[in-house]
């Protein structure tokens, strides 16, 4: 007797389902069985409606559905394909719906400050070679860019789930670069201010994953996003008083 | 000058994207500027249609997606209405796509220990009479739930979210449920070896909150997750071996 359950996230209420809906389902559980990853080509709608045995505007319905999952996209004149974005809504966590955007971001950074530190030092005592490698090469090109004032949040957020991917956590690493992107989206805190203590904290935290000191990569972590957070806080202070 | 975004998630690349997109992003603007809650009903197509100036087909289009991303459900003779998922996907962490469920299982309880506690421990220091009432009246529901071995797996989502949305952070409180869910998805926990363990520990998590005692809350809920990881273990431990 297994313990376990193969269920997908909606099946409790499948006899409700549109044709369209068990077909979308279908299909994920065809791409999880077949071991398709991101950027594979689906079949094309003739042959996944013979396979599945339903019509082709069912299937073009499913494919529709699961294109606006993020788990599909299509390339116009190219066919359809596994999307990057891996199944992961471009809101996840509904921060659409909220209005107070200064206690958004100040929340997504609370939530930052109790997971990313553990996650650093769980990261130091399991990261592999390569995987410092990669954190190094991130740290390297994001100090760069800020020397050259150019935009560094894609390689910022690269770095963090860089580290997040290190801890071996499969629910952090997808959790890390929609917390670190949603903050960005309601405030703009790439301002100059804090082009220094980046550098620093950065360098830091990746020295600490490096000599496998995990306490080293817990309060540097903390240091970071105490910076952050003062950071958020006189923007918001500044915002709130105009 | 605004530091604020007021952007919508995909805004980024809003020209490539199609008319129905388009479309589903201006009802999503609607419905907040509106502040339309879930259960309210949805213009009807022909009034949506001639409000946003484009065809009913397009509507219809734009729906569908909203309906896929859970900001939207149909009700069947009824109408269209604001969902109660608050546009939460149904598995917005894209955990479908994760192999090893049994790794999983552990990695969510684990994200679980990183946040839980902190959260009670803000909780008991910003809970609400009214908030502690309500926590009180779930525990005494699942105590009972539990006394007439009876499924008590959604009460127990809900104190957990109680507690959530009792520390006021406006993410943890989308997070939660998310989370604790999804590990009910993949291994079942609701074995009737925790009931007393998960009788006393909420009792003490919530005893904690009315005392406005942090520390305590802490601790009552790291004991609580230390039961419930001590428990997933049993259950894999025993599965690797068959």
């Amino acid at each position: 007797m297994s313990d376990i359950r193969e269920l997908s996230f909606n099946d409790t209420n499948s006899s409700t389902k549109s044709l369209g809906e068990q077909t979308s389902e279908r299909i994920v559980r065809l791409i999880i069985d077949s071991d398709w990853k991101s950027g594979d080509k689906l079949p094309n709608e003739y042959d996944l409606a013979s396979s599945l045995n339903v019509g082709r505007s069912t299937i073009r319905e499913a494919i529709k559905a699961l294109v606006s999952r993020n788990v599909l996209e299509i390339r116009r004149g190219a066919g359809t394909f596994i999307s990057d974005k891996c199944g992961i809504a471009d809101d996840p966590l509904g921060l659409t719906f909220v209005k107070d955007k200064y206690k958004l971001a100040l929340d997504l950074l609370e939530v930052r400050f109790m997971i990313e530190p553990s996650i650093a030092s769980i990261a130091a005592t399991k990261a592999t070679d390569e995987e410092i490698e990669q954190m190094s090469n991130l740290c390297d090109e994001i100090e760069s860019l800020i020397l050259k004032d150019e935009p560094y949040l894609e390689k910022d957020i690269e770095f963090h789930t860089a580290i997040a991917k290190s801890s071996k956590n499969l629910v952090v690493v997808n959790l890390i670069p929609i917390i670190n992107r949603s903050i960005t989206i309601f405030i703009d805190i790439t301002n100059r201010k804090l082009r220094n203590e980046t550098i620093e904290t950065h360098r830091e935290i990746l020295n600490s994953i490096k000599e496998h000191n995990a306490n080293g990569a817990h309060d540097a972590m903390l240091l970071h996003l105490v910076y952050n957070r003062r950071n958020i806080a006189s923007i918001i202070g500044k915002e709130r008083n105009y």
